[in-house]
């Protein structure tokens, strides 16, 4: 039997971190967990996120997988030290990995972050981009008003546009190289936030990046899947199946042969 | 007393690696082996090159380090696993940082990857890509004449030119739309390489990607150096240590506060 790589998010935000899963290493399975019913996290308090972190890796960890990737910014912030901790297998959050690729790709130094509130409250990313360089500038901005756009599936419309552009106007004013999107549900957006910041600015997606670390650490531990088998995914949500299910499908279009099953969990409490 | 990162080559192309461990890392100590003496590896049998590796390794372990980085694809193919076994840190080859940032960048799946002799007929890179995803299309092609042009120290001229394209004729053929620069000298050609291939290709640089990887590494074993103390590097290289230090003076001048001593080695076996 298949070890997975389970995946948990705050809602449909952790499907940027399955898609380049998917690509990155086609041949390993993916258990999803989207707390939609609760979404978004970013306004909480951090100890409620916690709770809910805490709440879907009890779930996620009755499927016995081989690593766990906490596929939201919050959620990382708020809970990966204590879910590390409680459990025997390797716990993936989203922040370092863009940290990371952020310090391997800023040419001047100056790195922008945006992020819910609760990320950019956290002090996450510039913290764990000072731990790598002290020579790093970083400008932190929080953007409340994009997770919902995402979550409605409003990818690319008038309406997106006239709120990215007017979420990023503050962080435009400083001269910075790249801009990491501190949140999963931001690659949705991707294409905007290029037009809006331009095309100096490289955008680092926290998404993509932990895909790749993924890969790195299941190599290091000698836990990549090795098989030809087609792996079967699950995907679970706690809100509306079908409206996870359509975004799941129009997301993950290329990479999946057919739309799956969604499961609504609905007594994760 | 900081516990340092040791690097080791065949020759001055694992500096490529310490740059940019610098860059990421500006905190970490790094002590580099470069076996100047006996470069190139790239035409050496696999057991010599086995040899020459443990030999390095003896010598560095001496200095206690936390993790050792084979900044040498050949050596990397000849050796990797063995060293593994051997010793009991982290060994990080420069083979699978650079098969896993190709499968990330590639959009078309067709990958391109240049080396030495022994790296190409190891089959070393074809492996690590299909590996991680079966529906990559690897060509690879051997580029024995290019290192002998970075251990002289002719990073840019017309000769370099000259080789560099007739070099790269064969593989130019293929519609790759990314490069794996499979040596770690070959980043001190990058920017003809460039010209040579076109704006359309993008190159992945192991070296780079493998500084990125010990970060990942290290961060994960929590073993990432916290003080603000400018670290004390240590250079050693088994040939003419006045050619090396000019070649390691200029590729690290931005890096570096003074050209650091470096110190030859001629017992090695």
């Amino acid at each position: 039997m298949q070890q997975a790589i389970a995946i948990l998010d705050s809602g449909v935000g952790g499907l940027t971190v399955v898609k380049e899963v998917m690509r990155q290493l086609p041949r390993e399975k993916i258990i999803y967990f989207g707390d939609t019913a609760r979404t978004p996290y970013g306004p909480r308090p951090s100890e409620e996120v916690k709770k809910f972190t805490e709440q879907m890796v009890d779930f996620l960890i009755q499927f016995d997988p081989k690593v766990i990737i906490i596929a939201c910014n919050t959620a990382t912030a708020a809970a990966l030290d204590y879910i590390s901790q409680k459990v025997s297998i390797p716990v993936i959050g989203v922040i370092h990995p863009g940290a990371r690729a952020a310090i391997s790709a800023t040419a001047t130094g100056h790195v922008g972050v945006i992020g819910t509130v609760g990320t950019i409250r956290s002090g996450a990313y510039t913290a764990a981009l000072k731990q790598l360089s002290p020579y790093v500038d970083v400008v932190s901005h929080a953007c409340p008003a994009l997770v919902p756009l995402v979550e409605q599936g409003l990818f690319r419309s008038k309406t997106t546009s006239q709120v990215v552009e007017e979420t990023l106007r503050p962080i435009q004013t400083y001269p910075i190289d790249c801009l990491i999107l501190g949140c999963t549900h931001y690659p949705f957006l991707k294409e905007t936030i290029q037009e809006v910041m331009g095309p100096a600015v490289k955008l680092i997606s926290s998404a993509d990046e932990t895909a790749r670390e993924t890969s790195t650490i299941l190599y290091n531990k000698g836990k990549l899947e090795a098989g030809d088998e087609t792996p079967v995914h699950q995907l679970f949500c706690s809100g509306d199946p079908e409206l996870f299910q359509r975004i799941a499908a129009q997301w993950l279009g290329e990479q999946i042969r057919q739309t799956p099953v969604v499961w609504q969990v609905t007594n994760l409490d």
